[in-house]
């Protein structure tokens, strides 16, 4: 383990898991990368979309035990081309799908975050953890 | 269980025990508290700064599970008294202490955040998970 | 003139009136306003609601030449009271009506931003720039 | 001039002239782009800034009449190479150039921000204001 990981345990509960750390590791990345990027303007533009969507991933990707960070933002619930100055809107939850998956020590949370119609709300959940033996 | 919480775990790892659900809330809400608020401009005024404590802490608390959420900003790392215009500084990491505690079913997670002069980061940890039996 | 305020104005170019430069503050007042508090957890409940427009008052209050900064969060845009733990909003520019005054050097100005309905968007404008004689 | 922009128009003060409006667009810009944009995790890696840099140009020019964004993040401000988990900086003022051009009517302003180390502070200001005849 290294040096830092050593010194940031020691404010752990001693108790957790390998399990328990990635999936906290994981709902921190949700909730850094939806209050982060919230508010951006966009619009119906693939490439631009495309870009936004990379550069999230790459930045998130330097937060701790990030192992992929996948993010789409919904073009097809974007309005239509920019037509006026004040034809654009601001990324919202409706718009952002997002996968993350955190390795830690044997343990591999796939955290993930969509907006659920039923809810009416961006949902964050946990889709799958796994460990190696 | 209410309803909408029926939906909700739908979406979740169905293995997910009390305790991590708790665990994964508490990562969610230390990544959004620090990425929504870091960037406020803040001086050395008490009052000022015990508002904003105050405000976030109650707009934070909206968020599922939360059952308390407690924000210290550290006005002794906030330099001198706002002397002319450009003398104020942005909120940063550093200036920021937190503990959240989320309830989930039997479980209990206290979660918390502050800098580590070791690291030289802003951490944030699960400080003890408690369930009842 | 503060010493501080001669060094930022070298930087600027020199054929800007009083007047210019106040209604460039109030641009960056409301910008950043905007962009900073955006995503915000919110409920209908006052209390909350008030106590957050007052901190961002006081905050945004700090920034150069700000003599009054007045946010009104539209609570009626809001929907009902929380009654499960997914059911609150994120502060959107719909809620959101904000007037500022920046006073700099003789010139006053006030600008404001509120959501438009046939414009669907929340227009930042310069309501009225007044100077003394 | 577009049907928007004469509805628009109907909410500033009557006397404003293009070359004051182009001035408050610039700010509103520059307010907005630190206020969105700060708090982002980076590191000191050229491929991972040049693609954040273009990405929050592309979408900051959707913003209206904005006829040019050039964001440069100053990398070598940023600590070295990422050696640990934790060994990562958040986008801050000190790091953050950025030149806009608001193209309004007749008028041409060139508004920027960049670290003054003087002030200790990020200014914002007007670099410079045109006429077309």
């Amino acid at each position: 383990m290294k040096e830092v990981e050593i010194i940031a345990r020691k404010y752990f509960d001693q108790s957790l898991t390998d399990r328990e750390r990635a999936i906290f590791e994981g709902g921190i990345a949700l909730g850094a990368l939806y209050h982060q990027f919230i508010g951006i303007p966009i619009c119906k533009d693939r490439k631009l979309i495309s870009n936004l969507e990379r550069a999230i991933e790459e930045v998130m990707k330097l937060q701790p035990y990030r192992e992929s960070v996948n993010v789409k933002i919904n073009i097809e619930k974007i309005k239509g081309e920019k037509k006026h100055p004040y034809d654009y809107e601001l990324l919202k939850g409706k718009h952002l799908d997002a996968k993350i998956i955190i390795k830690y020590g044997k343990a591999k949370a796939t955290v993930a975050m969509k907006y659920i119609d039923e809810l009416d709300y961006t949902l964050m959940y946990v889709e799958r953890v796994e460990e190696s033996v």
